[in-house]
């Protein structure tokens, strides 16, 4: 089983305006709500794969409670832990003008020391059942700063693998525990790191303590500096729509390709064909499953000198 | 007693951000919620003042919860009646930088003929026990065209007198049923008979079934004209601030005046105060009343000549 965890989830609000003009007041033309936050988004990748994800983490008040019926109706199993506060909202507005996205991410409900331990107690019994423990996004305030790094140590003590997807210190300060993968960008590689190019950040957080970095290079395609060698992956085309959602496509893949123990090459042409078939979708955790399966044919791997990411 | 009708009522959501910019993404610092829509901003003022309203109208979802909830910490008696659809948010980004406010106001939720029915008939019983009922603001889709008239000829049957807050064919559709007064404001007055000024507008307003028009005018006053005569009323200072407010203060005191039966320049007078009071106030339904009390002694009312308005 692959769990997802998402400490700090989000009902992810999309308006659409005429056209959005500041100072001025706007009538809401179109509304449309899900469940979201990075690790809802790659539970629901999974489940389109026909796995059978567990989503847990954080959420709480009226806008908790429309993230969990989110997650009944889209078959995603909900083991997630109430909390007090409210849940986080995003909010996407598209101008119907030009289809420009203006965004609004709020920080999340404040997690009590008492929630933080509850809800670590309630995922060491979940780790025992999972095979694979995905990791993904921002912690609400709160939460301990080696909140990823306990979660990471749990899941190792009951013999699950993790992926990790966040930035920041949040990153950094999860390394010490060893995750099995983290995926940054090479943006927040290189961020978190403050080395000077992927090659070098990617070492960094190796030597700190993760055992295989897959970090995206936009055009350039997906690099896995990992123990058994460097490769990198391209899709067959350069695709044009909303990357978002190629993030959380990618870790589903790999935490997939983890679960029955692919090897990294095939890891990479999975999340390369996955990745590629969210990008014409509008909405992040969606992806179109016809055209998975025909990029993965078409994805080219290479083993990648070991400076190659840049 | 006064009812407070409000039929598309929303929960007012105010964000703050550090300075908004069109097609970037903002982390959102500060969030403020409570209950709105103009009619609830009217009860809210007639607390301050010590009166007990019944606020009454169409909520549903998560959202309408949360709205109904706003009313019991407000201390209004709720009398909604819940429907199936999610009621509305208005968003309201304040940009730290230079405190300027881009506003984004929801549709409200489809309401079907059974609940409207539903409301109507629970709407019946409430008026029976109100001296003055309060009409605010739009109507939430799938209404037919004429409920305001419909609740209007409800109240008139059991005696009630009505003040309708409403534009656009809402407000001209309303009048057929002879709401007692109709409170635009000059432009709205004027955009929706197509009259070239407010004077015209009003006329037009009573021709067609308003007994009296209130019509606030800006800088120049706020004016009533009446059966019994035409009256302009004119706050002691210039104000600076939130005009939003000023309006839904004015409702509060013409139901109040017409509750216990004031003559219209003692309404005017009252009028005015309170809406002066509300416009240092940051938030809609909040009101100054020490303010309020000092400016009741300053407003000067004058009898207008029945062409006056402009």
């Amino acid at each position: 089983m692959i769990l997802a965890v998402t400490l700090n989830a989000a009902l992810d609000v999309t308006w659409g305006v005429d056209a959005l003009e500041p100072r001025s007041s706007h009538r809401v033309r179109t509304t449309r709500e899900r469940a979201g936050g990075k690790g809802i988004n790659v539970a629901r990748v999974l489940s389109a794969l026909g796995h059978v994800p567990v989503a847990t983490g954080l959420a709480g008040g009226a806008t908790g409670r429309l993230i969990r019926d989110g997650l009944r109706t889209a078959h995603i199993r909900d083991a997630f832990v109430e909390v007090a506060g409210e849940s986080r909202r995003t909010l996407t507005v598209v101008s119907g003008d030009d289809g420009d996205a203006t965004v609004f991410n709020g920080r999340g409900p404040y997690v009590t020391p008492a929630e933080w331990h509850l809800f670590s107690r309630h995922y060491a019994t979940l780790v025992t059942r999972a095979r694979v423990v995905v990791l993904s996004g921002s912690a609400p305030p709160g939460l301990p700063v080696d909140a990823y790094a306990q979660l990471i140590a749990t899941a190792a003590a009951a013999g699950a693998l993790t992926v990790l997807d966040t930035s920041g210190p949040s990153l950094l300060h999860a390394l010490e525990a060893r995750p099995e993968v983290v995926k940054p960008n090479a943006v927040e590689a290189v961020d978190a790191t403050g080395r000077e190019d992927l090659a070098r950040a990617a070492a960094e957080l190796r030597t700190r303590g993760a055992r295989a970095v897959v970090a995206s290079a936009g055009p350039s395609g997906l690099y896995a500096i990992t123990p058994t060698g460097t490769w990198r992956a391209t899709p067959p085309e350069r695709l044009v729509g909303n990357p978002t959602g190629a993030g959380d496509a990618c870790v589903a893949a790999i935490a997939a390709g983890l679960e029955v123990g692919l090897a990294w090459p095939d890891i990479m042409r999975e999340a390369v064909a996955l990745s590629a078939a969210a990008v014409p979708c509008p909405v992040a955790g969606d992806v179109d499953t016809a055209l998975y399966r025909r990029y993965l044919t078409d994805v080219s791997v290479e083993e990648a000198p070991a400076r190659s990411p840049h």
